[in-house]
């Protein structure tokens, strides 16, 4: 990490905040961050159910909390305060919701606000920063990262990535080890859908999966690339001839030449209504109609980005790592910058964290580079390989009670008493 | 297990086929079968693609891999010889094909066959074992359990099952973490769609993941129990309005009182067809158009029962214990019987393997008792929990490589010269 200014002991209160989509990881963040903070001798407050609690003035007072159900934090999946999906728009759409925040601030002497999301939330922590100054209240903003989806600009990855990239592999891996055998009579062709509807990060984490030339998965469709019916079909085709059954992974966002998803192109549940979130049930319809062969289809939706019990040891230790590295960040004076994992080695790994201006990173999404992408469009390059594979290195530590399954933590979450009037946001 | 008589060494070669659906242990009990046998110097052939192997007299020469290809078979799941879906009926009907297969153990003097699976393949050993008799070759014929369903007759549980019922036990409790962090401002209810056409012996499992008065998941879905929309809406709708939140898990098999699937009862696919294996999808567009809910939905499908990752230290040990018996048993000249798992004690937990006659578990099946199902009928009782709880204890131990996944085993699988004309079974 790069030496930062050190500003004399400041006081105040901390506030940490989850948006978005949670992650398997996304709680060791949170570990980083309040024991950090606690190492220092500062309070930190989270906001329930993310930027809405912040607005709302409903805020949870981490010292309650004992060191065991802290620590218990960096083994248990989902967001520990709440989260939520809440975008705050420009300043001068939102400006009564900004303004709500740096009050709710001033109330609680909350001098640092520690914001754990994608690119919107790196987005209104800069606007909070800038706010602050206009409104002449002293706020340090740092934005951490989290996203599943692996499209945040400048870190090398994202903290939630690494987990949900590790089940995947493994999923595929398992999976296929039981279409293999049951395909002499049964089932010639599975079909795994996984997140991404704009990047095909997840799906091209199937393919640490297999390495060989015949491996699973024989498919791998990416939203970066356009669905054609015919040639997927005949690579279906090809690969039940000769490995004797085809496992693919399909992205939720494929879209066909026209530009539609293809999980709203076809099925009507039972009211008529296009039926979202299913692209592999239309892709095995196609297989079964066009080539007649037995499917199965997964669509492991929200296990896949809790499933703590398989998760990344690097990245669990990445998540951690950005929440402590915030903390350092924000007490040390800096402002409207997010802690973010720089690569120095591929092989062996090696990363570092360092702070990087949020400017360059709300707003941004990074896309998968092209020459991830075979030239078929229908596997992962070796350089593909190189970045994804240090990525779920090791076995994250995980504990387990008698029951035979995992210790998760349920925390008290004590409310702040509130000190103003209620605002009402848009929810 | 109980005393057997001991004959004298016997000599010729032991025959094991795969049957049906693999599991996460399937192998764990190929592998006790290959130790034990190795062990008194007996050779072990695989049917390749189960009991079609043998009737196409497709063996393979299990004597050909390493020690420790076997001992690898302990911790890889799927089928390690490939399975098959395929029933011999009665031994008028299919007489040929009971023929053939004493035919093809004489030309490779295999005197002991093992066939590992559920109620079919106890029915298909059984009548073996007294054609073999008719016919005057000496074939001892020991079934081996294996079901993820956990509906055979006689043996306390089933290996396969307590695997798959720790992974949903696991993803229901991960899930769950996810959705009540979510619940705020996006997905209300949580659907996981789970194996289980004709009993409910897996959605049962995911409610060991919580047992207070308002943990997850608040509706399970049985086979046993009628669908009644009405009530089910009421009883999310009164779960959101309480926790926030609403997890439910339903059986693939899960029925309306017209007694047709709900999986098959609305949704079409593309083609116009109904669409098998959705009742999640089913039961989100229910609770969307009803309720107004958001919604996501699950559907593992063979992620569940593949998921040695997160395999029960039970059933992996009870999966090759039985392998480890039913050679035993077959060695000491017991035929027409299976090993069973014996509880003696719920808890701590304690159990034995034990010989059954195939006679009493060929062709029956094991229903979930009444008293396992609340009276609601949307959750499991204590009784239940008493019967699951020690199923899921433990983690199978599972060694992972430096690619972050786990070291699963493909065995070289040499195939024995075939010594007999060509058999054109039914596939």
């Amino acid at each position: 990490m790069s030496p930062t200014p050190r500003l004399p002991a400041a006081t105040g209160n901390l506030l940490y905040a989850q948006s978005g989509g949670v992650t398997a990881v996304i709680n060791a963040t949170a570990a980083g961050v309040i024991e950090a903070a606690r190492a220092r001798g500062v309070k930190v407050y989270a906001a329930r159910n993310g930027i809405l609690g912040a607005l709302r003035e409903q805020l949870i007072d981490t010292s309650k909390e004992s060191k065991a159900s802290i620590t218990a934090l960096r083994h248990t999946p989902g967001g520990a305060f709440g989260s939520c999906r809440y975008k705050l728009k420009s300043l001068e759409e939102s400006h009564a919701e900004y303004a709500r925040l740096i009050e709710v601030f001033r109330a609680h002497d909350i001098r640092w606000f520690l914001y754990n999301g994608g690119n919107d939330s790196a987005d209104t922590a800069l606007k909070i920063s800038q706010l602050g100054k206009a409104m002449g209240y002293d706020i340090r903003c740092v934005g951490v990262p989290k996203t599943v989806d692996n499209d945040l600009a400048v870190t090398d990855c994202c903290p939630g990535f690494g987990s949900v990239a590790k089940y995947t592999a493994i999923s595929t891996l398992e999976a296929s080890l039981d279409v293999a055998s049951m395909a002499e009579t049964s089932t010639k062709v599975f079909i795994l859908e996984v997140m991404g509807r704009h990047a095909g990060w997840i799906a091209a984490a199937a393919g640490l999966a297999g390495d060989s030339a015949d491996a699973a998965p024989h498919i791998i469709l990416f939203p970066e690339v356009t669905f054609d019916e015919a040639a997927f079909l005949a690579r279906v085709k090809a690969t039940v001839e000769r490995v004797g059954w085809c496992t693919v992974v399909a992205s939720e966002g494929t879209r066909n030449a026209a530009g539609q998803f293809l999980a709203e192109a076809g099925t009507r549940d039972a009211f008529g209504h296009a039926q979202l979130g299913g692209v592999a049930p239309v892709l095995a319809a196609l297989v079964k109609e066009r080539l007649g062969y037995k499917y199965h289809w997964a669509l492991p939706d929200y296990l896949q980005r809790s499933a703590r019990h398989a998760a990344s040891q690097v990245d669990a230790e990445q998540a951690y790592a950005v929440g402590e590295a915030a903390v350092e960040y924000a007490l040390a004076g800096m402002n409207a910058v997010m802690p973010v994992i720089v690569r120095t080695s591929d092989a062996p790994y090696r990363w570092k964290v360092e702070p990087a201006a949020l400017a360059k990173i709300a707003n941004r999404e990074k896309k998968m580079p092209k020459n991830f992408i075979s030239r078929d469009g229908y596997a992962i390059t070796a350089a593909a390989r190189r970045y994804l594979a240090p990525l779920i290195h090791g076995q994250a530590p995980l504990p387990y009670g008698n029951n035979g399954l995992p210790r998760y933590v349920q925390l008290r979450n004590v409310a702040l008493a509130p000190k103003l009037a209620e605002f009402p946001p848009r929810h």
